[in-house]
């Protein structure tokens, strides 16, 4: 189960597997989210996929259909790309109620509307009732690159600021006390969200952003973790600058889990220059998904490729990428 | 179980269930494999997606990762592009053997290169035990349009020559054989293969093909009755003028299926303008995959969105798209 949950057995997984098998026919140079493919004419387009077997199909503030778009949209939109067309891939489980299969689609639909893209290209395949979970979905999503963005995460330099958009962990408490039947006094809600047109506000404000990741499996820790290993980086944030949800903390005390590994949906970490980190702010606290967005920390030369986190108590201790998963078949 | 087969039921599922469910977003006007996008600068790309669920992973010609590129690309080929690059999303069923998926890879990448494409971007998720069948893939292709083909089963008009690329039925009942433990006197391969080559020669003989489709599930029925339902024309076509191979033939006989129902995987269906189609079947016929191509029939102005087969003894029937499927799991 591991080798799936986004963390450092799934990074193996693609190094050691996948990259030596496809051999001379793979071109995944950098973990970016989305790949650039440059046109002869000089048009850049960004090209993603994911797959969702999230469990349960729906839980609060969201289902799968959701998770399926905006996951795929919000890949696009690291690249700085505004999403054109998303295929859709369905594996359906034989006995799958058609009322569900429906409100799933009508969610998709709805959120390809909010995200400003269409649905051109799907296929549906059905595997006989205990081969599957009611739905896998997979999403491919083409988008087009503004000129001059640049958005990688080896661009990440020293001096440069570390930006989170909003409040962390809600994607993943929020299935988890579904899921296992927990309560935390309030509801906690999935943050699941386009982040393209988010990303157009900072592009607006800062045509050079260095970096952008969306922090989903493996949680703001693996983002983090990628960039500095990526850019040969140290970065170093304050924990106490974190925006965590008190039921979020609360439920992580409750649960052993620490809040920078746990999943988000809507969520992205930007790598800023110091000089545009203001503008950059100010454009995205003036968006309705990055109402809460903070600074959290640095780049440094110092480390690298390590992340240090500086506790309450005036400590640091290092980040690791989780190795396996701490919550399965989160999205 | 039927949904999922590529027959009446799968039509159905998407006029009725996805396209009202997807409401605005939805762009899927005609049933084309591939959607085409026209980008500002008048580039067109085709985008498609498939999900692979055959069983067994590995059958006498080819594998599920082969089936996962050369499907996809075949896809694309229909409209008449080359394909530029291909996403994988895998869902790995717990406890699956790593030498298994790195034989799988590695046939991906060795398609790939046949192909002439590049794998670009992926993902993988892991699902518990019991919860998949070994793998599932999906693909998602994106190819480039040459200038000025135009090619859509809507074009068919009355007249047209319908030619098919080479013998049919082999991919279904290699794969049946196989699972059923069946056996046939000779060994039945599958003729998975890449088309892309094939298509581009056909379109260098003549920039005007009308119509391309690839007869996988459902079979040469399902794809002749999609084109006469889109186009609103008939298609008179003589048995005794298709190239089954015998091996086919006896195993149909003994299982009760009827060819033209059967799966094929490496081969295509072509509508073109009678002028063009001596230079067009020769063109295919200079190619490795296209060598036993042949006319099969035409495209005639009676009997409207129907298909008929004229039999061994003089008489006609009407051939309907298979209502579920005959094979389930085929692809």
């Amino acid at each position: 189960m591991g080798h799936g949950g986004g963390g450092q057995l799934s990074a193996e997984l693609v190094q050691h597997l996948f990259l030596p098998s496809f051999g001379e026919a793979a071109r995944t140079a950098t973990p970016t989210d989305a790949h650039v493919l440059t046109l002869g004419n000089g048009v850049r387009l960004a090209f993603s996929t994911d797959t969702y077997v999230v469990r349960p199909l729906f839980f609060p503030g969201g289902n799968i259909g959701e998770l399926a778009v905006y996951g795929t949209v919000n890949d696009l939109a690291m690249s700085g790309a505004q999403p054109l067309a998303l295929s859709t891939g369905f594996v359906l489980e034989e006995g799958l109620e058609m009322d569900v299969l429906g409100r799933i689609a009508a969610a998709m639909g709805a959120a390809a509307l909010k995200a400003g893209l269409q649905l051109v290209t799907g296929d549906t395949k059905v595997v006989e009732h205990g081969h599957g979970d009611g739905v896998y979905i997979n999403t491919a999503g083409i988008g087009v690159l503004p000129a001059g963005a640049d958005i990688r995460p080896d661009r990440a330099r020293p001096g440069d600021v570390v930006i989170v958009s909003g409040e962390i962990g809600l994607h993943g408490i929020a299935v988890l006390s579904l899921r296992e039947g927990l309560e935390f006094g309030t509801e906690l809600r999935s943050d699941t969200a386009p982040l393209n047109h988010l990303v157009a506000a900072m592009l607006a404000a800062c045509p050079d952003i260095h970096a952008l990741r969306d922090p989903t499996r493996g949680g703001l820790a693996a983002s983090l973790c990628e960039i500095a290993e990526t850019a040969q980086v140290g970065i170093e944030f304050d924990e106490r600058s974190l925006p965590v949800p008190e039921a979020v903390r609360a439920a992580c005390g409750f649960l052993g889990l620490d809040p920078i590994h746990v999943a988000n949906e809507g969520k992205l970490v930007a790598i800023v220059a110091p000089d545009h980190a203001e503008a950059v702010l100010a454009a995205m606290r003036a968006t309705d998904v990055g109402g809460s967005a903070a600074i959290i920390g640095r780049v440094v030369e110092e480390n690298g490729g390590v992340v240090v986190a500086r506790t309450g108590l005036g400590s640091t201790r290092i980040v690791d990428r989780p190795l396996g998963e701490q919550l399965p078949r989160i999205c």
